[in-house]
Parts: structure tokens; sequence; C-alpha cells
């Protein structure tokens, strides 16, 4: 799995942004300890779905691609499909519930996708999938619970460590874990001393719950303010990877989230998006000690002005 | 003036931040050119006023050291000089308004500087300025009318000419004209055929007025957003580099400044302040020509939490 990941990387070349390593002087004398943060907010489509988006979607047959893709996100895997698809000129249906914000309706159709809206209420998410998928041949691009969208997302942890090799820890959001399994096993590779926790709220707090009993664990939809964690349980094949590289998954609540969030905000100057802020809140709330060389994955900055107006009344 | 510029990058060298400089190819794709962006906002205490100040600080003597320096700001100057003092072991006094928010209060605070408030209905900023100066023998930092504090200021134009050698144009905000002064000689001394461009708020407009009339010409106290260019008059020693160097000056709306603060934030990802924004608002409200490679300096990011809220709910 580590090959795959260097070979997404050489497939993302020219195509993916390297995202810049920032720091906070201000942090770093807050915490005791030195803290570099990968900025996936500044990723294509604002988050670091783009990778094992197009990871995926650049193997798929000439045929596959030919009839085209077809997703289901209301967030920004649907993003992330629909630029992929745009990029590389195949046709993307993207499934998307009826309580999706105007914004995010707006941005997917931007790149050209054809968006399917389903009723929350009364439809099945994946039935309506299934269903167009079977009458037109589609391929299913899913969102972490697939070897190609894993390595693309593992290239955040291999341009980490590639630029600070020396790193001791490494904070990475976990959602559906398709980012946490392929940062493990990238910066496994290459430093094996390396302590990698995965962090999610104590409100969505699946995969430390399959983490600690050993098998996947499924929570109802969690309301945590961290969107990109609602996915109700840990992947099939993102967990086994989890289990085998993962050192620890901690927890975090919503009020160290919000005040995470505005520290990226007012401090460093950052947009992030709750998820993106899970590891700068772990930290902060005494979660994860904090000693030596920290690195944090943050991993989008796709936040609704609302959200984010909230955020700052706190 | 060049060769202080220089001078001043050396001064600065582990000191100051060598920002970022970031781009946007959605950007780049609505108004046809290629945009860069010099990012002072990750700049220390959150602004390019931290150039200036240490460039000026750093060369008191020890005499002048050991008595403090003093300044009167309610903004990024008042937290530049309280840092630079702090780091030097300089004792700095700095005179706020009444009307300062807290926040500010508390961060120039919080960098170890002494606040005297003064009653902007009652008292004179200069005379309680000159009052403690002569009783303690402080040394007065200019905000903008200081040779040294013009040559800190100019090292922002001359790293991002560095790694952008063939900018076709810079366009650069402009309060008293110390950044714009800067940026100005240090840009033609490395590229004599830039076009370098102030930009300032229609509401406070005097940069342009004295520009176009050759003289000096102080306006009210101007309401705009962009506090930081609410300065009534350019300085007398800012003003004839701006003649000698600067190509030309424009204004932009309010409500061009509001939206390009929200596509740094949404698009881009970062926090910007309104007058740090300036360049993106001439630019998307097409003030300035798009055409060939453009150089934008964001001036700084720092932003009152409600100020913030209310630009998202436009």
């Amino acid at each position: 799995m580590f090959q795959q990941i260097v070979d997404a990387k050489n497939r993302l070349k020219g195509v993916a942004h390297q995202t810049p390593i920032l720091s906070s002087r201000t942090l770093n004398k807050m915490v005791g300890a030195e803290v570099y943060f990968k900025c996936e907010n500044f990723q294509r489509i604002g988050a670091f779905k783009f990778r094992g988006a197009f990871n995926c979607i650049s193997q798929l047959t000439q045929a596959q691609q030919k009839r085209g893709v077809i997703a289901f996100s209301s967030g920004n895997h649907a993003q992330a499909v629909a630029l992929v698809s745009k990029l590389l000129g195949i046709k993307a249906t993207i499934i998307m519930p009826s309580n999706t914000p105007q914004v995010k309706l707006d941005a997917t159709r931007g790149y050209g996708a054809q968006i399917v809206i389903y009723d929350i209420e009364t439809e099945n998410r994946e039935e309506v999938t299934a269903k167009i998928q079977n009458k037109y041949g589609y391929t299913l691009i899913a969102p972490f619970n697939n070897t190609h969208v894993i390595a693309g997302q593992g290239t955040v942890a291999y341009e980490f460590l590639e630029k600070v090799p020396d790193l001791n820890s490494l904070l990475v959001p976990c959602g559906g874990g398709g980012l946490l399994a392929g940062s493990a096993i990238a910066a496994k590779g290459l430093n094996s001393n390396i302590r990698v926790i995965g962090v999610e709220p104590e409100l969505a707090d699946d995969a430390k719950q399959s983490f600690e009993s050993g098998k996947i664990v499924t929570i109802p939809v969690s309301k945590t303010i961290a969107d990109g964690t609602r996915t109700t349980a840990l992947g099939h094949m993102t967990f086994p990877f989890i289990q085998q590289y993962v050192d620890e998954i901690c927890t975090t609540t919503e009020q160290a989230i919000i005040e995470a969030v505005k520290f990226h905000l007012l401090r460093m100057k950052i947009v992030v998006e709750p998820s993106g802020a899970l590891g700068l809140a772990a930290l902060l709330s005494k979660t994860v000690k904090a000693e030596g060389k920290i690195g944090i994955i943050i991993s989008g900055g796709n936040i609704d002005p609302p959200i984010l107006q909230g955020i700052l009344g706190e």
C-alpha cells in the first residue's frame, strides 16, 4: 500500500497543490512544543478530498470514464469528484440530500456536475444511487472505502514528512477514515518512530469505539459541528489499516473545536472548517500531550458563512 | 534609499517572517491574469508594520533604547512597536484613543507595553504624547514618517520580487504611505518596468488627491471600513517617494472592499483585514486592468470579530 501512495504522489504532480506548511510562534510558546500544520484548506476545492478523487478517477478504464462516475456526498467529496471529472472530461452525477446548503449545491454545480437531490425523509441514499448507477453504468466513487482513494489521501502525510521528516507525532482528523488510514501508512513508511493519532469529536466517537473494541462500531448520525466527521462508521477497508498503523484515537469536545477554529482564524489568519481543526482542538484542550515536534493535518477550509458567523460570536 | 531597504532586509533576517506568496486558480480564471499575493497577514503581529518598527527601533542608540520608546496608534503599529520593544528589551509606551476595541488593548498589553488612554473628545493625541515624551525622554516611533520605517516596509516588495521578479504591476494599499513608498522604491529598484499602483478607499482618497494635485491634501477622518487607511494625509517623508516612484493611485468602493475580504476568506481561506484587501478590491471591481502578472500586497489580517461577522452577513 505504501507504494500505491508513492504512485499516487506522481499521479497528482502538477494537478494537486503542494499545500504549504505553516507554524505559529504564539502557539508554540503557548503549548511548549514545535507544531507544524499541513494546510489542506489550501488544496483545490478547499480540502484534501481532491487527492483521493483524482487518484481514483484517473485510474478508471477508458470505458468506465466514457460512461461516467457517480458519488453521494453533501460535502467536500462531492466537489472533489465534480472538479476531477471536469478536469478529465468525464460526466459526473452527484447524489445530494435535500437539506444540502445552497452554497454547496452551487459549488458542485459550478464544476459542471449533474446533481440529483434525494429526500432524506422518504428516500434511501444507497437505493437512489444504485438505481441511477445501474441505469447508466456509472462507476461509484466511494468517499473513503476504496484503496485508490485511501492512497490519494495518503499523499498528504507523505508530502508533510518530506518537508518535516522528524515529526514525533502526527494528528489526523477522522471521519470515515480515508485520510487517517492513508496518512498513517505513509507516515509509518517514512518514519517508523512517528506516533499517529486520529482525532474525532466526542459526539461522533465511532472510530475510537471501533479502535478500542477491535470491530467496526456504528453510531447514529452525530450533530457535531465537525460535519466532515458525521460518518456513522469507519469503512471495512479503512479500519484494518487504522488498526495496523494508528497508535491512538482521541476525542475532543465541541467547545474545543470551536476554540481551535477561532485560533486558526484570529491568530493564524487561516480559515479552517470545524473537522479540519480537530488536531489543534486536541492539542489546545490537552487531550494530546504537547511535546517535541507535532504535525497536524488541517483537512479543509470549507465552512458555511452562517456557521463561521456563529463561531465568531462564541 | 534602495540600499537602506537592502540593509533592512538583512536586519530583519530571522526576526521577521518571510511571508508566503499565494495564488488562486479560481481568481486567475475569473480575471484572466496571473495574480500573486504577498501575505503580510501572516507576518508577526499579523501585519507588515512589524518590519518598519523593527528596522527603526533596532537602530536607536543604546542611550535611546535605555530610555524607551513611545508611539500613538490604535492599530497594527501599536502592536508592532510593543512586540519589537519586547524582543529588544526596551520599555514601550503606547498612546491609544479611548474608543480602542478591547481586543487591541489586550493584544498590545499582551506584548508588555504600557498603555496610556487619551479621551478623543477632550484631549489632543499629539499633546498627550509630547507631554509624556518630554517627561521621560522616550523616542517617538512614527508610524510612517520615518526613513527607517519606510525602509523596513520596503522589504515586503523586495522579498516579493525576489520570488516573482517579472511582475508587470504591483498593487499596494495606501494609508500614510509608508508601505507604498517603501514598496515602490524596492520594486522599481529591482524591476524598472514594473507599474506600481497605490490603492485606497474612495472614502479616504487623500493620497489620490495629493498625487494628482502635487501637494499633500488633508481630509477629515474617514469612516471607511478599511481602518488602516483612515490617516488623514500622506506624510511629508512618504509623499516625495510616492511622487517619484508610484505610477498611479486608484480608489475602490466600500462594497468592493467587502467583496474582496469575502473572496479572500471563503475562496482563498485566508483572513485579510479590509485595508489589506484593497488590492484585490481594485482588481475585482475592474478599477485596475487585469493583465499579465499582477502582484498584490496583502498588508495585514487583524480584523475585529464583530466586523468580520458583519462582512460575512453581507
